[in-house]
């Protein structure tokens, strides 16, 4: 089935809903109305939609300190809060569903969204693993659904990742990532779907890894963790794991999968999957909570959002954002 | 065996000697040049002899346009290229040893340190993924041998893996975590030798997944790195894969693999590990040569390190640098 891209029409000229409005939703919302569009939020939760507001504008004032917007109030004044699902999705062209990643209340949403949207607007799911085909076969405008997931928070980490079910229409995938580049995220297209989709499956191949050298006592929690943040993790910052490998031998990456490519396969054949260890997730837990005190959770997370903030504006400033 | 660290000396009394001058010993080089040690330089080719100071002064150049260094000349004035390797190891108190990564090459070099070396002297190896008992077992002094692997380059990337062999003396290793956490790199020490060490396990299982989804056709290779480059590896750029994970499920750590550890164990139940095909490397290898022509692989070589340039300054900047 093919029609126009509906939304092929200049940024502006969208508007945007927001389904569920928690953490993810409303850094989605700040996504779209910092690009100039009129955003739409409904959460079904009163205090969830009292925080949108006071949350959205604290963190456009620590984008702006950090040069990455410049009009606070105008992005501010694009975000409309709504009290009822039939009202954020009044008129949109666009549709962010980020509501509670459950199989059922995913079912629940997408019907209740189904019923009300015009049959061109297009729905993506924040579902960060699970795909649309197994909460969107039953509604009528199923074509229109697909996953777009995000990393937590979007506003801070531009990647999405855009999966089609089986019965997606081509035209939503290319407008929803029409609509996400323009917008300024970085849209990542899978050719059909898989469960953990790309991003978790890499994060998951890595952690299996780590859980399993700390479980064999190789090293602590901490020095596994600094052999990222100061060192792989520099490179991935700004280049993927493919191309880091293609300018790490001297002929690219068909060279360097000659050199290591061995390497590498004799490491994973020494691995049998297996679940990470009830014992070892508890020491971690301990070594963990001896770093970082739960009571200092929420601050912590403050301090990893501004340095993504901060980042963010490296990376802008040095042409190596999108 | 215990005796009293020889390393525990002020930097500045302590005299390194770098065996093997390519890409990674250079780095070197500047890394403890530019905390104020005395760096004695070998390497068995002229011409690659001739190149270190020019490349030196170069690096510690844009090291001082980026902010991180003040004094250039002070730290070239710190390296000193000898033709012979007795010439280099002359009152050396540490040995960072980067030749070619064959375990005949290392065994030979060894062999060769090991006669000239002071009993005390610690010997790091740049060894990427050989454990050392596989080239050090034959030396007299081999309780004075370990790995230091660092990231390519070393004074770009502070993380560097410490690797005991079983003969390693305590004290050695204890010295060389000394000695770099001194001169500003981030050690990370390793309990006992394992093939790979922990950051190039790391590195291979997020990479034998990368494959594995552009083997199947998941998505384009630029694709699967953009997950990376624009999404989780902004997080790794300052924070380990557990830190990351203990910051995103409300009660930590603990409460994260209570919730997802389910699904990384089936994700990784669906993989068999293989070998990395070799038609889909010949394709990865179009899609990069398509995207970055042979020729141009230095010049991107050259904007990665300043990108890291960059990034070290940012972090440092932001009080995230070690």
């Amino acid at each position: 089935m093919t029609r126009p891209t509906p939304l092929a029409a200049p940024l502006a000229a969208h508007v945007v809903a927001i389904v569920g409005a928690g953490l993810v939703g409303s850094g989605w919302a700040l996504v779209f109305a910092r690009a100039g569009v009129r955003v739409q939020v409904y959460d079904p939760v009163a205090e969830v939609r009292a925080r949108i507001l006071p949350w959205a504008r604290e963190s456009a004032a620590a984008l702006a300190e950090a040069g990455l917007i410049e009009d606070i109030e105008a992005v501010i004044g694009r975000l409309h809060v709504f009290d009822t699902l039939a009202e954020a999705l009044d008129g949109a062209t666009y549709v962010q569903e980020s509501v509670f990643e459950r199989v059922e209340v995913k079912t629940d949403i997408c019907r209740a969204i189904d019923a009300l949207m015009a049959p061109d607007t297009i729905v993506g799911s924040s579902s960060s693993g699970i795909p649309a085909s197994r909460f969107t076969e039953g509604c009528v405008h199923r074509g229109r659904f697909l996953i777009a997931h995000p990393v937590n928070p979007p506003h801070l980490a531009p990647v999405v990742e855009l999966v089609p079910a089986p019965w997606t229409d081509a035209d939503a995938l290319e407008g929803a990532r029409e609509l996400m580049q323009a917008a300024g995220q970085v849209p990542v297209t899978l050719t059909r779907e898989i469960d953990g989709f790309i991003l978790n499956r890499l994060q998951g191949a890595l952690l299996n890894e780590a859980w399993a050298l700390y479980d064999e006592g190789y090293a602590s929690l901490a020095d596994i963790d600094a052999t990222i943040s100061h060192g792989l993790g520099l490179r991935w910052a700004f280049m993927g794991p493919f191309e880091t490998i293609d300018l790490n031998a001297p002929g690219g990456i068909v060279d360097y999968a000659a050199r290591l490519g061995g390497m590498y396969h004799a490491m994973a054949q020494s691995r049998t999957p297996r679940a990470w260890p009830q014992e070892t997730i508890r020491r971690a837990g301990e070594e963990r909570r001896a770093a970082l005190p739960e009571a200092e959770l929420a601050a912590r997370r403050a301090w990893r959002d501004k340095a993504l903030t901060g980042l963010a504006a490296f990376k802008k400033a040095s042409g190596l954002a999108p």
